[in-house]
Order: C-alpha cells, then sequence, then structure tokens
C-alpha cells in the first residue's frame, strides 16, 4: 500500500543530520513503492504551514549529495508546540495524509512526538529519530552526530596541546555542552599519558568551583610548564546553577521555548580569562569558544556517523508500520543494534556520563571512560611527539 | 665540506612549520653529506643555552612523522633579543661551530636575523625562511602555514552559513589577524553568490565602527533573514587602535617582547554578544572565537601547503652558502616561484591586503581578491544547496 511519509527536523544541527532523511526517503521508496515523500521545512512548523520540499523524485544521486551535507538542510526549529499548536501540526499532518511523521531530533524533539502521539488518532504513527551532539538520549549508547562532533574536539585539544607545547601557558577550550559532558570529555579521547593534554577536564556533572579549578591549573603548569583544559560550557555549581548563569547580566538572559538559557561559552570564557591573569600573572593564558563549530564542520565528519545515521533513517521507515516509537541505537553483545523504544521512554530525560567514566576527583577520565571513546572514535592520528 | 647547519622556529605555531625543518635537514644530507644538523629548541632560547635535538642521524620515516605533525616540533619563542642577548646567541652558533643559522618564523624572527647578521661575522650566514598564518610577509605571495588556516576557515563558515540556514540568526566568528585581514578573508572564499555567508567580513585594514557593524548586519538579516559575520580580532578603530583594545581593562594589558598587544577576541567577542542581543532584541546571536583553533588544526591541513613548507626547507639550505638572506614564495608567471631577498626587506614589516580585494565599504571580497583566494585553496566541496 502507498503511504505518505512527513519528516522533519529539530533542536540543533549535526554534521550527519541528512543522512537520516535520506536513509528514510531511500527506505520509503524501496519498501512502500509509489509513496510520497515530505520534508518538512524547519520542523514541526513546516508541517504546520504546509511547507514542504517534496523528496519523492529527488534523484538518488541529489538525495546522498544531501546526505553528505552537513547541518539540517530541511532546516529546523525549536519551537515547543502547545496544545493549539498540536492541533495545527495534527492538522497539517490530515491534510497531507500522512501516514507517519518522522521527526529527526534530541529529547525535546521526542517529547513534542509524544504530545502529537497522545493527541492524535492511530492513523498516523510518530517516529522519533534520534541525533544530538550532546549524546545525551537515554535508551541510546551513542547518538547520531556525536562522534563527528567528538571527531573535531578531539582533533582541536590534540592540535592545541602540541601548541602549547612549543610555547608554554594556560589554554582552557570551552565546549557545547548542557547537562552532559560527553563532547568535552572526548577532548581526552586521545591522550597517552599524564603529559598529554588535556590535563584537566570540567563537566557539568561535578560541581565546579572557580577555587579548584585555579588549584588544579596551577599544579598542573607546576608539573608539565604548561595546563590544556577542556571545559563544558554548561560547567555548574554545587547549587546546580550554570556557571555562566551567574555571568551573564540578568537583563540579557534569553530562553528558548524548551525554557532553556541560551548560554553562551563567551561570557564563561572572559571571566576564565580574567581570572587567570590575575591568578597567574605573567603566564600566557587563552581561552577560546568552540560554539557551533564542533557540531557540523565539514572537515571532520566521521564516515561511521554518517554510517548509522543513514541506518537510522531507514530503520525508522521500516518500522514505522508497528506503531510510533523512537529508534534507539543500542550496544548489545559488542555491536551497534537498533530498536525501537517508546517515546516517553525518551522525551524530557537526558543521559549523562555514567559515574565510572570520571575519576574520584572528576576532572579526569578512568579506564572505562577512555574506553568508551576509543571505541566511537578513529584511532588517534600518527603524530611524532615533538622534541620539546 | 661538511657543515654544521642550526635550525629553529620562532613566532606562532602553523599546521605545517616542521616540515620546513624536515625539508632542511634531508636537504643537508643530501647537498653536504657529512654535516652537522642541530635543532634548537625554543629558538634562539636553545640557541644561546645549547639546547638542541641532534637531528643528524634520524631516520627518514621519523623526520617526515615529524613533519606531518602540526606545530612547532622544537618548540618555538617570541623573543626579541636586545644586545647582551644577542651576543649570547653569537656565542652559543660559534660553541655549536654553526656555518648556518636556518631560523623559522614571521617578520619579527627576520628581524631578530636582521641584527644577528649585522653582529656576526662572515663565518655564519644567517637564512630567514618565512611561516605565518597571518599571510603578511612583504616579498611573498603566500606564506607557508596560511593555506591550512585558511581552510579551517573556510570550512567553518561554509559549516556555519548552513547551521544559520537551518535556524536564522545572527553569527559573528572572530579569526586572528593584528594587521592583516587575509584570514578573516579566507571564510569567503567558497561563497558563490549574495545569500552565502559569510555575508559581511570586517579586516584591521578598514577603520571599523560599531554603528556601520550594526547596520550592515540589520540590512543583511531584512535580506536574507540571517547574517554570518567573519571578523578580525585585530579590527581597529579610525584612530588606528585595535577595537579590543579599548575593551579590554587597562590593567590586564599584556604584550611581548616585540611590543605586540596580546589581543584575545573573547573580549571582543562579548561585547559584541551584548551590543548584537540590545541591538536586535529576540534576534538568535552568536559569537565564537575561532583563536588557536585554526593555524594548527590537524583535520584540515592543506596538501601544496605541506609540500610549499618542505620545499622552503630545502631551498633554505640549497641557497646557505651565497650569504645570509630571506627565502621568498613569489608567484611569477602564473607559478610559485623561490628565491633570496635581504633580510632587511622582510623584517618589521607587514603586507596587508591590496586595496582591490576588497569593495569600496570594505565589507566583501572583489572578484580580484576571490581569485586570490580560489588560486590558493582546494574547490569548494560538493555540498548540495540545501532547502531552505
Amino acid at each position: 500500500m502507498s503511504k505518505v511519509f512527513v519528516i522533519a527536523q529539530g533542536g540543533g544541527p549535526t554534521a550527519v543530520i541528512n543522512q537520516t532523511v535520506a536513509g528514510a526517503a531511500l527506505a520509503a521508496r524501496e519498501r512502500f513503492p509509489g509513496s510520497k515523500i515530505l520534508g518538512a521545512r524547519h520542523g514541526v512548523r513546516g508541517v504546520a504551514g504546509d511547507d514542504y520540499v517534496d523528496l519523492t523524485g529527488l534523484s538518488e544521486t541529489d538525495l546522498m549529495r544531501f546526505a553528505n551535507t552537513p547541518n539540517s538542510g530541511l532546516g529546523s526549529t525549536r519551537d515547543k508546540p502547545d496544545d493549539a499548536y498540536c492541533k495545527r501540526v495534527l492538522d497539517g499532518l490530515d491534510r497531507a495524509g500522512a501516514s507517519a511523521f518522522i521527526y529527526i531530533g534530541g529529547n525535546d524533539t521526542s517529547g513534542t512526538l509524544a504530545v502529537l502521539d497522545a493527541a492524535a488518532g492511530d492513523h498516523i504513527h510518530f517516529i522519533h529519530a534520534p541525533k544530538t551532539i550532546d549524546n545525551d538520549l537515554v535508551e541510546n549508547d551513542h547518538t547520531p552526530g556525536f562522534m563527528s562532533a567528538a571527531l573535531f574536539v578531539a582533533n582541536a585539544f590534540l592540535s592545541v596541546d602540541l601548541d602549547f607545547r612549543a610555547m608554554r601557558g594556560v589554554y582552557i577550550g570551552i565546549v557545547m555542552g548542557r547537562h552532559a559532558g560527553f563532547l568535552t570529555a572526548a577532548a581526552a579521547a586521545w591522550r597517552r599519558d599524564d603529559s598529554d593534554g588535556p590535563h584537566l577536564i570540567y563537566v557539568p556533572e561535578v560541581p565546579f568551583t572557580e577555587t579548584q579549578l585555579m588549584e588544579d591549573i596551577r599544579k598542573t603548569v607546576d608539573r608539565h610548564g604548561r595546563c590544556v583544559v577542556a571545559m563544558s560550557e554548561g560547567v555548574q555549581t554545587a547549587d546546580h546553577k550554570p556557571l555562566a548563569e551567574s555571568l551573564i547580566p540578568a537583563h540579557l538572559h534569553e530562553r528558548d521555548d524548551h525554557g532553556n538559557l541560551q548560554l553562551s561559552g563567551g561570557d564563561l570564557g572572559l571571566a576564565l580569562q580574567v581570572a587567570i591573569k590575575e591568578d597567574l600573572p605573567g603566564v600566557r593564558a587563552r581561552v577560546d569558544t568552540f560554539g557551533y563549530l564542533p557540531r557540523g564542520f565539514l572537515g571532520t565528519v566521521s564516515e561511521t556517523d554518517r554510517q548509522e545515521s543513514f541506518a537510522i533513517g531507514r530503520f525508522a521507515v521500516e518500522n514505522s508500520e508497528a506503531g510510533s516509537g523512537s529508534v534507539a541505537q543500542q550496544f548489545v553483545d559488542g555491536r551497534v543494534t537498533l530498536k525501537m523504544v517508546p517515546l516517553d521512554a525518551v522525551a524530557a530525560k537526558t543521559k549523562t556520563m555514567p559515574a565510572d567514566f570520571l575519576t574520584p576527583a572528576g576532572n579526569h577520565l578512568t579506564e572505562t571512560g577512555l574506553a568508551y571513546f576509543h571505541r566511537l572514535l578513529p584511532p588517534r592520528p600518527d603524530a611524532w611527539t615533538p622534541f620539546v
């Protein structure tokens, strides 16, 4: 029976999110010949406004070029539909004659689908296809988009550490991550021993104090003559408030529809740079804000990430007849396996780093943590240890 | 006749600076068999302190692995020798029995060599081998290290522009560059038309006002629904002072031995982010500081840059018998050519972007400017134009 598939993208883009669109579109053509395949522009906003790209007849060549383009090529949104908005989305899906709505996104996207699913009849199935560079979805071993962003971060810290061997000082790279420190911790994936940077990692899972940071940096400089630090922009003080929040003037606070404060590594970075200069006068100290660079960078897209994201789109379509649900990428018996789980098993939940990934002090990876990143990333490039 | 070559690296690292060391070392072995090849640690500091890595017997495999390692693997320095320091360096060279001192660096490095050359006898030749991601050396068409850094910047802006097509807003990426805007302008190398970002570039060559920036951004947002900006951290106000200087509290000003103020994109970035939020309330606005990321990033090393940097090391050794001088990489009759020029032709001078690279408003590349970057960089990756 021919069907109508509506596909959309929500939340922050990744380097491989279009692979999932392509995987879903190609599977729909193969499994359900004669189906119509509509890509909604800007997520649920496009569905509510009948704003579609017709992917039905797009050549496979063009679809694969689209797949290899980083960042959400259908457009994205952070809209969180209320009851009235939900009605407009459901009406839109009915006008399109949708049999399945495949929405690619993180836990906010899964939450939106759970709400839509509860309000709709049984004639439409709602399928959540995971993606997020934050790697923070429960039920998933790792999420599409994470590997590529992690590869950028690992490359960046390997390079910066070589830079700070050449001319010594203190470097802090601030990496995206609101609640989960996976992306920041990926900075340490290619360390070989204590002398390699990053020498310290600070993640949202561990309460942060500036006093401790300064003490850690001083000790590292004493020992290695330099200190390279990877820090999540979402590091939190003991009261569970983002450190950045206390540094941003209140009248500039900006929240999205999901209530998330828009963090900016810049504010955090500047405050840290001033603190280091005052605490360690005369020491070369630099803070860079990676910001959006890791999430869609063309130069470091992981081939495995590409393939997995494509496979998830295919799996979403292949399992769309059985009912609504979320595609989960799990790791069972030494291999990556896909399965469907209920939408609300993923919605509005956040996976943080397991406690055994971090040492008791919270600023280094354990062997268990390292092993996880080694499994996901390619081996450290064959760089000669420099002579300094 | 066997000789002693002393090789050192000065100033900021690049992704390919070790290629020049390897090229020089291999040429010395081939052309002057039995020669001793010493790599000084941390530039002139290592020479003054007899701190050397003996490269004479290093296997070609290890030397090429070292060549492919980004950032100054011998260590670097920003020391600017005064008379007493010069004497210590010259004494060090004499102790080592040096017949030639090959110093890889920018115009400050060339200046140091000119001073040493004037103070030394004729028994040592001083050869400057160029490198700088700033691309600001006179007598050179482009400098080793620039292509790789430019490739990072072009990739970053292509990716970020796709990101801001997906979710609209204003993005400013702040790129290193104190006096010359080449690296910032490389952001526009892969633009195809007006709708592609970066929509605006701001470089130190053109007087900057925040009022003009805000007007330019508003116009671009009105026209394209988004605005992606590439800005040099060294942008200057009409009085030729770096904008960042007025934003950094005076007591935190930090200058190196060459009198250069240590700029930090972070201060500039934060000020701009606040300004945009106040001027365009409700608009998604993000500022990222690229900082050190472009200069040694492993994921975007240019193959041509590798080869040219290696060739420059080789040329430096091959021409070391004729006297002191600076290797210049020129573009003659459609091809890159190396020649020796006097040290003080390069020392303490800065090449900025030619006036015909920029439109009269100063915030776009002309066809002439674009052609230059097209000649240096690989073609734009085959990315599908997204559907938004």
